[in-house]
């Protein structure tokens, strides 16, 4: 098969197919249904740029159609995960913006987060060195951390002059690590470690630095194997009911599940588990 | 007092009594106000079946209008939990169920979460051995947990080819332990150890296995002879103030304690204190 | 310049200078942009009163304006932070109230946490000894708190027969702890020690009771001499996203980021940063 760079391959039903994808502004590699994303400008500890925002959230839209990627894979390459917006080339820049620029650009930042949290695939975030700004959003908006002992996380907006409101971190970043620790690290901008970040609950694991990638993509493998119909549904939910009561939650849950009760991965499942087999899911 | 098994005895002003409730599909036994009901399937780990949910649904909606119970343990005999829904007696029909068939499903066990979430009597879970699927709903449905270190709770609905979603899970796990790590034990169905457990603030405590009935019944027993009224009025307010905006929340939570300052415990606190004594609350 | 007592002094703009603020029920200081604002009455561990209730939500709604104050200390005089409400100035008064006035008092109890929250200025809680009831409700309220190893945080409402429901207890807790450690904790009373605490997160640090003060007001003066405007912003959207879904916090912050960068301390953070030097903040 052929594509043209940057162009899914539109099939029937609202689907696509993406492993064929040339990324122009980062890599971009599929391996059996897990995509890798490296940012890759290792010299500058690969800092984003408006191409590369722009690129990173068409990227993600396109994803939700894709039925031939399961996982997601997140890395930045040389060592360090993503300092941030780029000075030079991004803040610069904004500092000469009127207004409705300005919105046009946060509303861009935000765009991809809001991307990544649609897209039904699990996103895994491989997180060594600087992980910074725009970089650390790109980090909470996944699913999944992994870090290395090593790793410095920091919401650095505040550094800049900024509010630590940016790309949802307001939102997010108290669900995950908590209100108390959530608001030092906005109002401070201050370095998180890799110990320090996997005691909160920032980070899911930490690993060698040799091994983070393949730690990623091995997490990444266990879930593309898994029923990827309802991990998509897992991850819709998780989204849905944030701002949900209780009781309304339940029964979006009710439904939800009624629906992946009628996959065939659900009866694959079952069958397989009175052969005493290992279940083959496939994803329908 | 007599009572037909299964039937609470009402009460004028909607009120009932349930010590005398003989349950059919587990143990439920009252001890002065603190009510345990024990999962009893031990040889296959405490399994869920459908006449067993649909029980647990009535007798929590039940204990609603209870005021001679005033706690309420939940534990499994023979060093196990709940090892969720019975692959046998619940997932094989399940594969033959149409879609109304499967809602109504999913309804059934969403409405017992709702259901002990709804009840005014704090409830203890005691988790030891196995704690799977909805064996871990109910003990994520509890509002506190005590375990053991060799406990394992695992969420594994996905291991069935199903999604995370299921009972409230992506809702109220987020809340208990954060949602990076939520996000891990829905998406995997991984096993959490008794240790993890309380790091990550699923468990209140750990305890020995041989203790740890005791140590659950005991928690109950000091809530049940405190202020109970305004133990159920916390749980309402936990529950109601879910999704409300803080100005909001802060308004309910004005006129609900208005409402416990109208009570006799309150008045019985404060002439213990003025009296150097210690305060008899009675839950009115 | 010299103000009455009490009186703001009001300029144009809806802003007001608090700088020369004298309190009537507590002790109020400020060094340069930094507000300390110090309960005192240690003999009595510094119990609140329907007096110092009023006049700190008074205090606090001032502040919403004084465009003098950039961060807020809180602590309590004499090695305790707060015994919350006093039971023979308070507490007796309150068992002789009628249905209204206990509201009244609820709503004035809950007005000073909104007005906490309110606030666009930082507030640094400095935690040692007891902090109990509204006094760790005040803590609560905070952005910030910092502890001691022998500190003693406590909700006891439901030792004086009441709910755990007070001042937002129900809805800001959970967020900061967890909800099954926050059910723990407002369903018994217990008292949560300094280590416990900021492992748990309530606690954002922990530090020796003589240097405790000294740390909260050097944190205090960090975000103090940042962009201050831009902290507000962040202690708004930590606010008004509360209960908000993912997509629309991330189109809130969109739009509060465009307005962050169009102040000048986003500009004099880039010009500092083009020209090496350490950005110089200014607050608009």
């Amino acid at each position: 098969m052929k594509y043209l760079p940057g162009e899914p391959q539109h099939l029937p039903g609202n689907r696509s197919q993406m492993a064929g994808y040339q990324a122009r502004h980062f890599l971009f590699a599929v391996d059996n249904g897990v995509a890798t994303v490296a940012l890759n400008r290792p010299e500058r500890k690969n800092p984003l740029t408006f191409e590369s925002y722009a690129e990173l959230r068409d990227l993600f839209r396109a994803l939700t159609y894709a039925d031939d990627i399961h996982a997601i894979v997140v890395q930045g390459e040389g060592g360090n995960f993503c300092s941030g917006g780029d000075v030079h080339d991004i803040i610069g820049p904004l500092t000469r913006l009127d207004m409705p620029g300005l919105l046009s650009f946060t509303r861009m930042t935000g765009d991809l987060v809001k991307a990544m949290r649609a897209c039904p695939q699990p996103i895994i975030a491989a997180i060594d060195g600087v992980c910074a700004g725009a970089g650390a959003m790109m980090a909470l908006a996944s699913d999944i951390r992994l870090g290395t002992e090593r790793s410095k996380t920091a919401f650095l907006f505040t550094r800049v002059g900024l509010a630590g409101c940016d790309m949802g971190a307001c939102a997010l970043l108290p669900r995950v690590i908590g209100q108390g620790r959530a608001s030092e690290l906005l109002y401070t901008g201050r370095s998180l470690g890799g110990v320090e970040g996997e005691r909160w609950g920032w980070f899911n694991s930490l690993h060698q630095p040799e091994e983070l990638l393949a730690a990623a993509q091995a997490f990444a493998r266990g879930l593309a194997d898994g029923p990827t119909f309802a991990h998509g549904m897992t991850k819709k939910m998780l989204q849905q009911e944030w701002n949900m009561g209780v009781d309304e939650a339940i029964e979006a849950e009710a439904q939800a599940q009624a629906i992946c009760m009628a996959t065939n991965d659900f009866h694959r499942a079952y069958h397989a588990f009175v052969a005493r087999q290992k279940p083959q899911f496939e994803g329908d």
